[in-house]
């Protein structure tokens, strides 16, 4: 039996009684690194096996036959299971194989980290990773440009790294041939972990951000708006 | 105190802990007559105040005020409490108050219904309501067309109602402007819930579907297939 875990944003509370139970019941934990150790603190008398990044494809390998052996194996993803997550390459690696795979969602980041801005994802989004290494830079660009020319609240994961320092510069570049410089902006490292960070701020202030992989983001849209301190896009309620 | 925590797909497993203790801390909760009626078999000893659909301001409103008065509420939302729930109606609603707020993030249908299926949301997606009470419908169509456009993974929200019977045909008919007609779609009806029902089909095949508005519809991207009878975006790991 594999269960692919999503677990949320990192802590106990954030977690599904769904994913704790899946977790509770398996022989071992795979997952890369900073996972594991944050899942130890919680189930501590478990198994892990522990991969750094960038061994995505060697985890699910390792998970897929040690289930296989009629072991239970969860396979954990922070946030959700599916959104960047590894459900679908555990699904690509164990086709044609008889074995039961469960998937478990779980609170993804533009989810929790929404509800730390205040309400952000209220209309229509979209969810874009700015992490070049598996999709061409040029559709990544694209798909911003369609965001944006569709007035969508846009939430961006993986907006940074050393070694694209200026991605989250680009794409708001992009944004800014269609929304204006004063388009409500915000941001969220560390959601739901020790040394949680939030901050709203413009579109032209978001241009000149430096921010890490461990941080979301979102660009309002049109109607995006600051209210006693928090990132509101309104629904059309009170129109 | 007041809470507006998305409890997830409905059972008690889709909910997180921190929606869990949030509830049980509360004196009363609010909520439309279908979740009140979820949450009931899991708290049957709380206190609950239901208010039919449409009537989503006059529920906010009460919440405010007899949060103010003292008591901690929870306002329930299906799924996430950002995404279309009341997060943002309260934080409009409650502008300029001097109450405490705090906002619970759950798994939204985006998520737990993918994981039904498989993993159509492990690439980029646009996530977007059909229903046209609170957007216009050329909004909405706009949105539809730049998404396709942008070979996003497009998950629909409210895909139709008795009013707008025709609209998930037009939805589809937008996107295959743009995207091949053999492009695999899927919905889930029911997440999570009693009657839980899923299909995986042609995006030419979703064009004549007839859905209510407690089923998630999936339109897959360029890349999207089926593997082992499961609806797979892949996240370019194998390439």
């Amino acid at each position: 039996m594999l269960f692919i875990v999503g677990f949320g944003a990192g802590g106990e509370n954030g977690m599904t009684l769904e994913a704790r139970q899946a977790l509770e019941k398996s022989d071992v934990i795979a997952g890369y690194t900073v996972y594991a150790e944050l899942l130890k603190s919680i189930f501590p008398h478990k198994e892990y096996f522990v991969t750094p990044m960038r061994k995505e494809k060697e985890r699910c390998i390792w998970a897929i036959e040690t289930a296989k052996q009629n072991k239970t194996v969860s396979l954990v993803c922070s946030g959700d299971s599916g959104v960047y997550g590894m459900a679908s390459l555990v699904l690509e690696l164990a086709k044609g194989e008889d074995l039961e795979i469960k998937i478990i969602p779980g609170v993804t980041a533009a989810c929790s980290g929404a509800a730390v801005l205040g309400a952000p994802l209220s209309h229509d989004f979209a969810v874009i990773s700015l992490s070049d290494l598996l999709t061409p830079w040029e559709l990544i660009e694209k798909r911003i440009q369609y965001a944006a020319m569709g007035d969508f609240v846009i939430c961006i994961y993986n907006p940074s790294s050393k070694k694209r320092a200026d991605y989250l510069r680009r794409a708001s570049e992009i944004v800014l041939q269609y929304q204006s410089p004063d388009t409500v902006c915000g941001y969220v490292r560390n959601i739901g972990r020790d040394g949680e960070e939030k901050r709203i701020l413009s579109l032209k202030q978001l241009q000149e951000a430096h921010l890490d992989m461990f941080t979301t983001v979102y660009i309002g849209n049109s109607q995006t708006t600051v209210m006693d301190g928090r990132m509101v896009t309104p629904r059309g309620y009170l129109l």
